[in-house]
């Protein structure tokens, strides 16, 4: 079922891709339902929210009633930035499933090893990184956007 | 003007406070005018998104039509949570005054010093934690839940 759920979340990834989004894709399960999925939105809808992770949480929360997502599962592309590890904690998701490592930003292991500190006072029972072709969206993204900033310099030559 | 805009966020937090939620406000100023004040209300909503921090971010954002908050100044009545921590460092948001530390759950000195590890990609330019009477609210609000608490059981015995 993890392969599954994580297709689902590359799926909503590449919403976010074709909206010119760093296409991060996120879903949300519990006994195995889904019931929440989203994707990144920043940009399109100008919302420092605009997290996929923090629009699933925000809709499960809906779903569930409560803001506690206890027994929750997480499929998310990207590993999570500060804030949305902060909400993914406190908001009691219980397993976390990552698509791609962020080097630069990722708050689970990458940057700041929030998790392996265990300095909250919840945490994430279960993480787990996954091999998916989540690295290869976003490398490819990131490659489509430099060459269009850089037709863009051209032009003003 | 910072002591000014510190009471406007003590009097959000008293806006929590009357519906029984963990009394936090918060104000964002830009060129010394407020854009946006909100508190905490988490229970109320059910929505684990509803931290005064982040609602304020959210209503900054709407006014100035960009997630980045660029020479904004936030005044929080606690020190912020992870989720908050990120969300503010995210942001852009330039100046933070805090009006009480959390010694549980404060991102930014208290339990995990993120701010002083200058791990993040951006980081907040100046961080000034203010003599108010937010301590003595928060104290007086969780000895009031504490008592009502104990009547609850009193009823059940």
């Amino acid at each position: 079922m993890n392969e599954y759920f994580m297709r689902v979340a590359l799926l909503q990834a590449l919403k976010s891709y074709k909206l010119e989004e760093v296409p991060v894709g996120c879903v949300i399960t519990k006994d195995n339902k889904i019931i929440s999925t989203s994707y990144n939105l920043r940009e399109s809808t100008n919302d420092p929210l605009g997290h996929a992770e923090l629009i699933a949480i925000q809709k499960a929360s809906h779903v569930l009633g409560s803001w506690r997502l206890t027994g929750c599962s997480m499929y998310v592309t990207l590993e999570p930035c500060l804030m949305c590890t902060g909400a993914i904690i406190d908001s009691r998701i219980e397993r976390l499933y990552i698509g791609a490592t962020d080097p630069k930003r990722g708050a689970i292991e990458s940057v700041i090893p929030i998790i392996t500190e265990r300095l909250m006072p919840h945490h994430i029972d279960e993480i787990e990184y996954m091999d998916t072709i989540s690295g290869y969206i976003l490398s490819r993204f990131f490659k489509n956007l430099r060459y269009k900033k850089s037709l863009k310099v051209d032009k003003n030559l």
